[in-house]
């Protein structure tokens, strides 16, 4: 997607100029997988056009694979995005109907080729929502995946702006059958899969943990989910947030340390969560390494402008070892 | 329709910034009979969002009504700009498929209302080509525009990427037989109407004159339209255009001076034609002081940023009567 | 006035671009109420001049009503704001001496005119500090307010480099009959009004609510004011402040929440504290209720850009009505 | 003076950030000179602010002596200017009313003082069009300057919205007769001094010499001035002129070469061929020497942003010894 | 290298932030073999840093290979670039001395390994001139290019700042003898091969082709080169240039078509005719339309911002074969 | 040397533009001491380039004394600051290897001339460390400023990537002797002279202060240092930091305030320090109001962007004195 956003802090209507970026769930994931040294590949399908090989350029220069990429269709999607701050909430106001990817054919995709020689799998909610045959799609995937071996994690994402909890919940609950790990954040479970968390607030400050250790467990022993994933957000405000997340595994739950985040850009901390659990997982890191790691990273992406979490493993590790001072680097 | 611009001459993939401003061919139409002083209404449909805030602001801000304005549907059209130079062409993209106004239905729009008390209408032949409906929706507001009394200006505004020739043409014939004024470039009257000038080439630097008088007469006996305007680019480079144009009326060829333009940014050229020539009439100008206050107001126009002619009746007097120097005013 | 400001943090010196907005105590309170759906109109006098064009278009956009202003008089007032950070002030250095507006005469308003069919007038302490003659011009338009029915709002407003507290005293107290709705800041009752609330501190973070409830009941026994209106500052830093309001009505005090802002831009604070207090009180919101939508919308400007508060209702009440967090809305 | 220009080719209306930038007639001639080597003093008279700080260090950055600034007064003069192109001229729009030198008393300034030690002091007309006493100030300063064996050279730099050409004809006139060195563009003369060269079109773009060897020798003849140089503009357009000069001294006319000037910023044209002049008659070049090298200098300036020529004594040499290809320099 | 450039017109001490790219002789021409289709290699040295990955990046974000790249030294080379305009020239400040590459070591190139497979081998004289040791890098590499059957280019690419023209000519004479396809500027031949062609200027703005041929002549004469080809620049001005070539190829010159550019930058113009020449060599261009091809290429690369050509083959192509009119494409 | 920035918080490898200014440990300390109204004098090497004149136009517009720095040598040197938020540490590149400075030769400064009638002389251990002929040169100076009786102050200064810890001692405790008024953070002691601080740690929020009593100490012991200064930096984030200092004189510990910094910008925060505490010592002030002084100019130095603090006296002595609020000012 094209990601359009006035600088700094001012309203969309304010603006007479736009940063301009390039972005999109799965992309993010793989931006962290490459920086951090895998190899990968970028699934979707964009329109012929100039706008497209701009992302596909930044893509490229990030190191992810762009060559399965099938081209077509209409239009590339796009998302405006205001910055808020303190009080004022940030907004996102999605242009992505009639894209190229939401418009594809099952057929357009060739899973067997793609999985050949391919160790992990993941795909997003959003992308389930884009269209009525993406549930489709995306269930292909899986089957593929599955027969290649693939281990497949799914980030539920859910938009209420693009379908309703019922239609997530029927979607979703089809294709986490497929799914090894499942990431989500502290609605998610909720609004895709019908699990619901008790006693919980998302809008104060504090994050209640207890409540998701209950739902992770359920997703396990309705879907088979090895591990479960949630990202708890506190908002103290549009500048500031907690951050922090569980992992269950193995019928244990296992919580990461809690960071206090003054935000520079907050958009795409869930991919770099998923991307930095999947490189966790990939790496062999044990269950509470893995959702540290995981957490530390999506920390940093947080304190970065645009969509992709550019950290090095390095980064990540020094941060998550203990080092949140913010020190100077010479 | 949002305008996204890159920086100077950066390509497309170049830009981490667009500049943003606000557009359309009817739209820049009553901007400029706005600023010359004339009461306007914009009749379109838009989706509820701050982007189309930030255009209706834009809009407000120059004087446009914005009153009758329908809200509803999926998508603010968009286009990509990038300005060439020299020996490189500029490029539009445009991304306006499933526009609100493209979905438009015919029982939206209340035109004997909007009509009342109005003098003139203006339409663009992109309109039509919007969509299936769009057609019906013209020839709808044609109809209650004849109705009421109100002169009819068309620019035929022909847009490859569109509709092809003959779809063109099939509409366009049907909706010139209401058209009192009839504007278009050196191609229009081809591409929508079939009527081919002779022995001209558009590529070349020179602007060859006499094959457009024919087919303005050709225009007027095929549709009884009052006054054929037709505008005549001679594109040196992408930097430095001739720019002159041919008024017909009562069978008679008025030809306008011709400027020799270091281009600022050429669109919005044709539609700040329409504008100075709409104003001039409305005025009562003679032919030939019509067609010199229209050329000068698009000559104009092509010194500024972005769609909108933003000169004073003034300015382009000014021009008009003689005074290209560009000398220092204070 | 124009609004000159070097980006983000830069000192005056070190900027070579200023970003340009433009802005005014009474401009701002419009602009406020405009955007909350009521009908507004600017009275003031500028010159004649691209500048003046680029202002009053400004306002225009956000549907102020510009209709009535009156033209002439050789300049218009700016001002170049320095933003500061943590423990360094914001610095605002004003040049409006010899506006256009400073050099009216009473007879260039038609306040008969301008009051027909008006519900309410809104005028700032530092309109009528601009120059010896524009007390009279004040008190030509609250005696017409007061004739054709008109409520009357005032912000005190005290700016020391315009006047002493003498000149601010003798005036604003001769004013202060007119008015029904008195508004001001901490310190604008002992400067304006001389009447001094005890024991404060207002360069301490901590805002100590008690002292204000006592002046305001002098105002209202003095002078007669229905509603009394304090806005009350802690400045812990340049980044930060609490933020809160009194609203004494009946003789009772009502105070609003207190909100701790990570400040945007604080300048044009108290303007959309007017601007939420007049739409509260006019769409006849309860004291408390009224006192909380000033606040509220007052914090939410503070997250803003620029003078003018840019929230809808539905912005003020979401944040009034308890969702201070300011998660991501898409 | 603050100088404030929408960036590129933006009108003022169109701008939400200006570049700012710091100028005025004599500190320009006054930066030319220091970066060809000489001292230089700026007498003039500034508010005490933040935004004369920035002035100030802007001269002296550029080794401008400023030691000799008095400061007091209410305001900074201010203009704004828009950039023009092709037929669209520039503009500018002055803001300098009641500025802190034109309210300057005569007693501010210690002549005698300043004049130690020196050996040229350079006034511009404009600086006389201030405000009433500043012809009695411009008086004294060419009284003590000649008493000091001081030589002196003015700018007559006629500003018809300073004042009418009788008023200026009356106070100019005057301040010829101490005057060396007389300096104007085509219409100067006949503004200022009331003598009219024949024959000239100021608005095209072809210079015509042989008028202005005329009315300098009448210059010579009625005050004595031992040279008198003219600058020859031919406006093609706003974004290219023809620039030529004539200096006339002892009975001779000598042209020099003429530059066709593709123009990035043409204002301080006027004053970078005074500071060239100067430049040159200080030390010692031969007329036809000494008018080549200030327009060649004045040539470069205009493919310069801002009012300063920053070019050093080798860049105008080089094009004035023939080089005008811009060959790339490396 | 990394280029830090004012933006616009600035001059470097006028300029407060820098445009950056990356950019490096070489480097410039797979970039425009990459665009162009064909697989690239970029071998060089760079240290380890944050600044050599965002090189890096930009390389492979245009596609070219950067896998063979060598880490280490101490740092990378820079360049300052000032624009200039009219007769003001463009200005070069380089600062690459002791970069990596500079200081690299013979071995640290595996030349065998990096011909293996490859078609094609290109290196500039500036590359030879860095360093004492780096024209045995070049002989190494043009040694093991000829073991592999590597065709060879050279650009000779001579400045004067590096080296001067007796080292030039002993280092590049040596090389030439390895060299396929030799490719110079009007003056390269004489700085580096000590073979000067009679009777020409570089400083105006005609192109004088014929003494050209026989400079080509002498090289294929004494170094048996098949193809040399000059590039002829016409300096009308820093914003104006005239453009064409030359190919010699087997006893016969054939000359390209003549561009008049309106110059956005003109850095990089060489490297894009060599990219241009080497993809229609390749493509068994015949040499008339090989000449024409790379001068089209390199004619639109001076209408883009930064060192990059990133036409593709359709653009060079449809200005190759006519149309140079820079009509809008929509 | 040349500071480049990509604007905001972005990553280098994200940034296509960079800020630029001009910086360096001891002409920072001038900048600080020439805005306190102090006559300073920057003693360095530099090559004759435009990036100098730059550097130099800088300090002259701040009133450095610049007429004795040294021309030649082939670099300056600069470095590239990336800045950090939150739990991401800014990060300093340095690229000033081979630079003018560190290539100098003892003989070509002439201490005794520049001595003359100077009161204090400042240096950096990071101009020590800049290459193995470096501390000869410091000694040089130093010997010669204690001839002419001039006070010394030293900053330690400790680069772990210009020298290992060994040689700092070797090189830094020599120099020592010479120092009157030593300055360092937390960590210098440690590695610059061997003396550690005990039971510290740097990279928590909260500050230590007793530790340092002991260290300076040792250090008046060991080297008859009259002053001792640490500054003391608390890194809760790379947004916020605790900053505070001890001065050590007389055999008695005097600590500052504390102060809670939102930081702007924290680079050139210990030349500020040390800028401030000259002036403070050099007015006389007693050691608790010096270190006041000192700590409050660079606490406000934090607040602003680039290496320069700008502040005046009475910004500090407002700091200093208790006022902390970041009021506006009007």
């Amino acid at each position: 997607m094209v990601r359009l956003q006035p600088p700094g802090y001012l309203k969309l209507l304010q603006a007479d100029t736009f940063q301009v970026s390039y972005a999109g769930a799965e992309a993010n994931v793989l931006v962290s997988l490459s920086r951090f040294g895998h190899d990968t590949d970028y699934i979707t399908k964009l329109p012929c056009s100039d706008v497209s090989e701009a992302l596909v350029g930044t893509l490229r220069r990030h190191r992810v694979g762009v060559n399965n990429i099938v081209y077509g269709g209409e239009r590339l999607g796009l998302y405006y995005l205001e910055r808020g701050a303190s009080q004022r909430p940030s907004k996102v106001i999605y242009d992505r109907k009639y894209s190229s990817i939401s418009q594809a054919q099952r057929d357009e995709f060739d899973w067997d080729h793609i999985f050949e020689g391919t160790d992990w799998f993941h795909f997003s909610g959003i992308t389930a929502a884009l269209s009525p045959n993406m549930p489709d799609i995306c269930e292909d995937a899986c089957k593929a995946a599955k027969a290649h071996g693939v281990k497949i994690s799914c980030d539920l994402n859910y938009r209420a702006t693009m379908w309703s909890r019922e239609e997530a919940t029927r979607v979703m609950s089809h294709l986490a059958k497929y799914v090894d790990v499942m990431i989500g954040n502290e609605e998610d479970a909720d609004n895709c899969l019908g699990i619901r968390p008790e006693n919980t607030d998302v809008t104060g400050g504090k994050l209640d943990y207890s409540a998701y250790e209950a739902v992770a467990r359920q997703i396990f022993e309705r879907f088979g989910t090895t591990s479960v994933a949630f990202t708890l957000r506190g908002s103290i405000s549009a500048s500031e947030n907690n951050w922090a997340a569980m992992l269950y595994q193995d019928g244990k739950a296992y919580y990461s340390k809690e960071y206090l985040i003054r935000l520079v850009d907050r958009v795409g901390g869930g991919d770099s969560f998923s991307g930095g659990l999947i490189y966790a997982l990939l790496e062999g890191y044990d269950p509470q390494q893995a959702v540290e790691f995981a957490v530390a990273a999506s920390c940093l992406k947080q304190t970065m402008e645009m969509d992709f979490n550019l950290s090095s493993v390095a980064d990540v590790r020094r941060l998550m070892d203990g080092d949140a001072s913010g020190r100077l680097q010479r």
